[in-house]
């Protein structure tokens, strides 16, 4: 059997979990947490599942859920949505970006990915037929250099997929870089894919620069968030996706019939629990803190830290350390120093020389206290 | 935006079912129970949450989960599975159904489907870049011509979908289709996507005949099998895949990139669950029991019942009632009736004149006792 993604491997999530789990290593790989997630949420979900929530929902989601998640874009971006018409629940943010490169990349056309980036974009778009065109950025800012996009836009580019909060690298769009997106784009035909997953995740006071934000990009964009970065629940795989409702259309298209819908009574449980905005308000100061917590005691390590802005990773280089490539370094570190992180070439589809390893710092405190105490070691 | 699925429009399940909500009719449309499950699986979702499972799952599925299906798959069809090459747990039969397709078919290659056909097949097809080669079937009996398929067989076919017990026409494959597909499959490439989501719903002593039970079938099928329907919770969205290693290396590699991971919590329970065996074996009678009742009160309306030997859905004929349209006269039916059903020419791509309308039984007897009483008015 001819392989369709012939360079496609077991993720490196999956990698260096596993690698984790087998040496014991204190797992700051995967981005997930590792404390409980709030008890009312579970009370949620187990009063759902008991008052009979335990069939298909419909196909775009709870209504409820689809009202709490208008009213949250409203409150948060000043976006007006449609629950009927503009937002579907997916199976977390993973099938959302899936579903809408899927729905709208036909053979041949022309996706500008940024590098570091998220794993699962380029194989969705060339399973669609389409042609990454990928722009790489470099540590210590990863900005993105928008002559060089310019560049890359050729009357085949279909769509542009942004992220920011940005995995792995921490970094976040400002105003500049939208200015530059919204120049680019006018009187074109191009589709933004955004994936907003760690919205809730800026620091110092920033605030995240939805594509929901501004009507000249709202318009053409898929914004994609996800309620397991949201409720620290990432193995409940809910997220949904927003746009404009004649992207939508085509993008229910394509989830009708992926996973048509997605478990009832976790979004039974997460409507109820957003009635309060509290309970999404308050999760940049929670990250915030643990952020600080994590850079303090790191810096007393050899590593370099670089900037984070906002996600829940805290990328380091290492060259006063090793000059080995980061996956070896990575693999190494889970063996001689038990801990876990991931090298961030993973996210690079061309070999560079980066130096750079990621940490996930949605941990128990004491958790990032051991963690630290065996990089001292290095 | 020009369409990928110009001719999709939202499915029939969900235009049936808001239809009947609408209207206040009984909805024996959509297939999906309207009695709670068993209240030890709820309890079991509660536990795993509150012991903490509410992180990303393993991307094939919970170790635990895949080493039951394999015991179930073992004891029912004396089929081995590796549960950790050869099983992925997906987002419910439809996921693993786009999945399989997504994963090996090719622009231009062809597809066999029996119609009538579950909506989800023909479209993940298309979005594939391949071409839907369908062969039709017709009540009373819906059998296969194998010389036909021969016929629509040609050295591009890449897959034949294949669905027992059949949905809508509750059919199931018999030793002779088992024999015939061998023999048409034998020395060829073609490999196998065999959906089997109501493989415990087999009535009258009749065997379900699967794939994984066939060694020259096994090593060429994907596996498709549903806990929504085995639980009575089509809403938790968890069903699972069993192919060949060769094929599952390919399922896993789009599986990851579409949804990533399945519903920790739910799949947990699942293992639990599956333990008992009695879980699953005592399917078939309870289902069967409601078949007869659905059937012998039905026997008393003006429709011709046609044969039902598995799945939850009973097909009527209504010729001796109205010339109109199944499409038209289903929705009469809600209207005038209060009694939703789904009209055989959904499951057709060619519109035919079949006067067929696909009761769902997996329901309270109270429920199928209102709808025969509306029926009888007709
Ligand atoms: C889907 S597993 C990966 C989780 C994650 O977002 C990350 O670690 O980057
Ligand atoms: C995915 S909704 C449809 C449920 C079902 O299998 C059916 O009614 O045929």
């Amino acid at each position: 059997i001819v392989s369709k993604l012939p360079q496609t491997a077991v993720n490196i999530f999956s990698v260096m979990s596993a690698l984790a789990n087998e040496h014991k290593a204190i797992n700051l790989s995967q981005g997930f947490p590792d404390y409980p997630c709030d008890p009312q949420l579970i009370k949620l979900v187990n009063k759902a599942m008991l008052a009979g929530h335990n069939q298909y929902a419909p196909m775009a989601g709870a209504v409820e859920l689809r009202e709490r998640i208008a009213e949250k874009a409203d409150k948060l971006y000043n976006a007006a949505y449609n629950p009927d018409t503009e937002i579907t629940v997916t199976a977390g943010g993973t099938e959302a970006i899936f579903t809408a490169i899927t729905a709208v990349v036909n053979p041949n056309d022309e996706v500008i990915i940024f590098e570091p980036a998220y794993d699962c974009y380029a194989p969705a778009v060339k399973l669609a037929g389409g042609i990454v065109k990928s722009l790489q950025l470099h540590e210590p800012d990863y900005r993105i250099d928008w002559a060089m996009v310019r560049k890359l836009t050729t009357n085949k580019t279909r769509l542009i997929i942004l992220n920011s909060p940005h995995n792995p690298t921490a970094t976040i769009l400002n105003e500049q870089d939208i200015k530059e997106l919204t120049s680019l784009v006018k009187n074109t035909d191009i589709i933004i894919l955004s994936d907003e997953v760690y919205e809730h995740l800026v620091f110092d006071g920033h605030k995240h620069l939805s594509m929901a934000a501004f009507r000249e990009l709202k318009e053409r964009s898929f914004v994609v968030a996800s309620f397991g970065k949201l409720f620290h629940t990432t193995g409940w795989k809910i997220g949904y996706c927003m746009a404009p409702s004649q992207l939508m259309n085509e993008f229910k298209k394509v989830h009708q019939y992926n996973v048509f819908s997605v478990n009832t009574p976790m979004q039974i449980a997460a409507a109820e629990y957003l009635k309060d905005e509290n309970h999404y308000l308050g999760l940049a100061d929670f990250f915030q803190q643990k952020r600080d917590y994590f850079r303090e005691a790191l810096a007393a390590t050899k590593f370099d830290l670089l900037p984070c802005s906002g996600s829940y990773f805290q990328s380091v280089t290492y060259r006063n350390v090793t000059d080995e490539k980061d996956s070896d370094f990575a693999v190494r570190l889970v063996k001689e120093f038990g801990v876990a992180s991931i090298p961030i070439s993973a996210f690079y589809s061309r070999a560079g020389n980066e130096s750079v390893l990621r940490f996930c710092f949605a941990k128990k405190q004491e958790t990032l206290d051991k963690a630290v105490e065996r990089l001292l070691n290095l």
